[in-house]
């Protein structure tokens, strides 16, 4: 006999298996679990039984959602004109957490990558060549993560759009608000000091 | 609009409440879920509502299981004679993985509190001397936290079953295998030290 029932047991090796939880904590999770069967444990297998049952990627932009197109597709106030590119659904919600872009989105699901055999196909970079000539784009904002892979799969969407007549822009590089300089790693400071603007 | 869909944002909200998961790490998970929607999200899920319906607690012992007499209590392999007592369901299965204990076990669930109103009745404490009474229970083996509050209480239960006739023992304090006595606390060496053996 293992130390827990066979069907705790399983579910701490599926709990296992989320990031930040190693088998220790998901042990120590499914305890807690055990313990607020009722009020937690019930309602946390429903809702994830309806989520998964429901979510689906948005057939435009990617985007997570119970509908097949998403909210943010599906609301008529956003903006047509804009689409932002971002690498992931994570980076789609962090957007919108900033409130600041009332445009669309477009998910690629990752970045451009030899080493795993990703390639264009993979990202829907096909699907978002489709968007800006059939939707009425005037810009696509690239809005991908400051690390090497997600830097060349900007510059590999920009070169795809040259011919389309799209403005291509990217986030503004510099100095996070809230940051000290004397944390930032060099290359901020670079990148902050060359697009320096007038005070 | 909140930044994910509302049946996600309350996903994440019932993930954050997991003990080693805050909002960003249960946001994470999510997000990893989603994208493993068939095989993990969905088979957890159901797990998860499987466990949830039905665990409970043994009625003898308190261990959780998902019959009224858990595995341990009806298995005929395990000595009658032993009663364990435990703390918390997570020491019992401590106590499995050590695979040395071939009785039977009690839980507590918890300690003896006066901070938090926690008395002998929320303790189980009289079902273990029910059990003592009725079980032809020769040795308690008093396996609580090495904590104040652990010791507190097995000094409180070696009084309730003074005049039961049965053995009260515990478990012994030393330095545990493969312990270096340059990290050791003081307490504990000087447990091992009084508790020397011939060697």
């Amino acid at each position: 006999m293992s130390q827990a029932p066979r069907d705790i047991e399983q579910l701490i090796d599926l709990m296992a298996r989320l990031p930040g939880l190693g088998p220790r904590s998901a042990r120590r999770a499914v305890l807690m679990l055990l313990k607020k069967r009722g009020a937690v444990m019930a309602p946390l297998a429903r809702v994830m039984a309806e989520v998964a049952e429901n979510a689906r990627d948005c057939r435009f932009c990617g985007n997570i959602s119970s509908a097949e197109i998403c909210e943010i597709c599906s609301d008529e106030r956003r903006a047509t004109g804009e689409i932002c590119v971002v690498e992931d659904v994570a980076d789609l919600w962090a957007m919108e957490r900033g409130h600041a872009f009332k445009g669309r989105y477009h998910v690629l699901g990752g970045t451009l990558s030899a080493l795993d055999a990703v390639g264009p196909e993979e990202l829907r970079i096909p699907v978002l060549l489709d968007r800006v000539r059939e939707e009425n784009v005037t810009e696509v904002i690239l809005a991908l993560n400051a690390t090497v892979d997600g830097q060349t799969t900007a510059h590999y969407i920009a070169e795809v759009l040259e011919n389309t007549g799209v403005q291509v822009t990217s986030l503004a590089q510099g100095v996070p608000i809230g940051g000290e300089l004397d944390y930032l790693d060099d290359g901020t400071i670079g990148a902050a000091l060359r697009a320096r603007r007038r005070f």
